[in-house]
């Protein structure tokens, strides 16, 4: 398309809807066409931040009408480029379809569109006892329908499972202009293929959207919330497999590394609660039923060695205070120095063993630089951070990282694990989806985003080519 | 195909397996063609008993390429006749691949294979102290590939969600004879369209479970079990308001209608606990943290007058004795009388109208009539069940049910409910399925299944047909 066909194809998505449907300002379009990935240059033509499904519904089929591709477009803290703009396509932002319905209290669930915050939920089902337990950094600026639509993990997924068990209802809207809605608030529903499924971690490939029946969860009783130190991440699986048999739910079992730790203290001031460094540190939130087991719990850690150090909140604010030291890591790097980021999942049962092996890797690799490892290891799930070296020059680095890539993602495939835990695959692990899925594996999801989006109008390039 | 290629192809598909393989009885094709539901003719062409994935395979294939249909068979405890064989299909029955592995205490898993019976898989984890919970009255015969391509549901859905939630990994042989394995054991793995909820409910009709993952709960601590007398279904919502409310986590809310007990008491020689006859009867289950807030809250239910009556059961054996009442009705129905079943599922917040509107649609078309209402209520699940009258004959009886399923299907849709909660579309429910799904929806379901089995070899005819 010309830039004056591109024009006129603007003027006439404008007179489609309400006034002010469209943003062209080249900040608009630079902030709009990209997410919180910085590795490709935005370029789309233009944003458009439509206030009701209808709106969506007229923008769909004049996109598609004039062949125009959408990405549909969220909170955009995606760390996958799922929501980066680059080929001039329209980017379809849900931030003005923001309401959310009365809780209903008896269902346990609310109806939101997918452009409210998810924080706004958990403030407006807060006062209910009820929450949408999808919860993460980002979660100040994330929006539902981004989380949905890919499948969001975070730091209370062993608890609660990712953000594909807290959704009940979809409305889409489909290539071809359809709104349909699939399931609606029901918690059984056996007729047929469960559509809605496949829209959950679409990462916007196979429609758009525009409201959601969420499934709530009552808000837990009072948490503990400990920090433990132990030598390494042998130790962190030690531990864990101690807090498995305990007398307790655990709500979180998170781990980073000392690196990762003087990053943290580096960036924002904090202190850590222990004298002594340590190889790695494991926060642990649970919920317990009674003290005097859980206390005598603790004391056998020490007593047995499985920790070299601990410290449980005594207060909420305490809490929030080791809560802090995990949730700022990844702020942390990237505000002190340059990470490349991996988020890969193994079986938890193949998690010591790969991590072994996966020291092998690094030290041939990246002899002598800083590795920062932290993630939800409870649930299987490493973030891997290489740090750039302070002499190496940035070209260099992606250069040595993306080849390095190749073999971590080889180790990954030998336990069978993922190559993106929760962040997806975008543009930014689309090379490497082959060691995560096989060929025929990948010829399905081709044919599923052709049966759905014939005329690959959303998010094209995304994910998989709807070609080969 | 004739009678003599027929013949021809088992010969072929003997040889391609160890001796053994196939059923060839009138009393076998009679058995393994059918399911729990009496309603088509079974005529199955063979029964396969594979013994391994490969064997799986090689039969796909040897089916694929000489156009003979595939039903995929389980325990067949199935209420939709989605594992009936009725037009010279060849089942392939699972019953023959039940290899359990160790658990894995660490992911909390186990691996199975597809014809390992619910119960067994029950039997083996509880050792450990865990257990897979999907959980239901055919469990000692049903298997746990048809759990998974049924995606069953059961009684500790509204604390454990369907069986959806409960599986990790598949193993699953395609159409052309390919062998993928989905998910493994990974918590988390977003790589794309998360191709094995495909598999999870779609009874069948898009390739063979052969193996799975199962993710795995902790046994609950001690449960309290309470059976209510309440007047009505009106009633039975209230206590649930305020069970949702109460300080514990319930396991099961289950109701019966009177009607229900009469038909258990006939049957099962069981004595109701209540000396006054009432409307509906709960059965609560529930997990308390403390005793003295529990009973407080069951007092509070009498001074309310939201309970006429009830009793908590004070050991194990009053346990079952008060489970039997409702895990018996199903059984005792068929027993004493032909039921016509239906397996609805509301919004929870519209149940209440609904069973209001539901009392003038059966008014009409059922004067008189015994009408036997039962189900997990508080997952919005109502189980149907109209008794044929003793003067009516058979036919004349599902003459009248078959019209007045459509003034039910109607209700059903205009609030936003399902026609299968959890018994699945099969055969018997293939032409109401618009009630529940718009025609767009069809068309995709459609397309979804073209593009994974092109060749129409898995369960046709079931759901949907392949073309319109």
């Amino acid at each position: 398309m010309s830039s004056g066909d591109v024009s006129t194809f603007l003027d006439e998505l404008e007179r489609a809807c309400e006034p002010g449907l469209l943003l062209r300002e080249a900040g608009d379009l630079a902030e709009y066409g990209r997410d919180w990935t910085r590795v490709f240059a935005p370029a789309p033509c233009a944003i458009a931040l439509p206030r009701s499904t209808e709106e969506v519904r007229r923008i769909v089929q004049l996109c598609a009408a004039a062949r125009v591709a959408i990405v549909p477009s969220g909170g955009r803290t995606g760390l996958a480029a799922g929501a980066v703009a680059r080929n001039g396509e329209l980017v379809l932002s849900l931030a003005r379809m923001r309401r959310m319905d009365p809780v209903d209290m008896l269902g346990s669930t609310v109806r939101v569109q997918a452009g409210a915050v998810t924080e706004a939920v958990h403030r407006h089902c807060a006062p209910h006892g009820l929450t949408w337990p999808v919860d993460f950094a980002s979660k100040g600026s994330s929006q539902v329908g981004g989380n949905i639509a890919t499948n969001a993990g975070g730091v209370k997924v062993i608890r609660y499972g990712l953000t594909r068990q807290w959704v009940l209802g979809l409305q889409v809207v489909l290539a071809d202009g359809t709104v349909t809605e699939l399931n609606g608030a029901l918690e059984k529903n056996n007729t047929g293929v469960d559509l809605r499924q496949l829209f959950i971690g679409s990462e916007g490939t196979l429609g758009v959207i525009t409201e959601a029946t969420l499934k709530l969860a009552r808000v837990p009783g009072a948490l503990d919330v400990m920090l433990f130190a132990v030598p390494d991440v042998a130790g962190v699986l030690r531990l864990f497999r101690e807090a498995r048999r305990a007398p307790f739910d655990i709500m979180a079992y998170e781990f980073f590394t000392h690196t990762c730790l003087l990053r943290v203290q580096k960036h924002r001031k904090l202190r850590s609660p222990f004298e002594k460094e340590s190889g790695c540190y494991v926060l642990l939130e649970l919920e317990a039923r009674d003290r005097d087991p859980l206390e005598a719990w603790v004391a056998s850690l020490f007593e047995s060695g499985t920790v070299t150090d601990g410290t449980m909140a005594q207060s909420a604010n305490q809490a929030a205070e080791l809560w802090s030291l995990r949730e700022s890591i990844s702020e942390s790097l990237s505000a002190t120095g340059l990470p490349h980021k991996n988020d890969v999942a193994l079986p938890v049962a193949r998690l010591e063993a790969f991590c072994s092996e996966l020291d092998a890797v690094f030290s041939g690799r990246y002899p002598g630089w800083e590795i920062a490892l932290f993630g939800h290891i409870g649930d299987g799930n490493l973030h891997i951070n290489v740090m750039k070296p302070e002499a190496m020059g940035r070209d260099e680095f992606f250069t040595k990282t993306g080849e390095a890539d190749h073999a971590l993602f080889e180790l990954v495939r030998a336990h069978a694990g993922s190559i993106s835990a929760e962040h997806g695959i975008g543009l930014l692990k689309k090379k490497y989806l082959g060691y995560s899925r096989t060929p025929e594996q990948i010829t399905l999801m081709r044919a599923i985003k052709r049966a759905i989006d014939p005329g690959n109008v959303f998010n094209p390039g995304k994910v998989v080519d709807a070609e080969p």
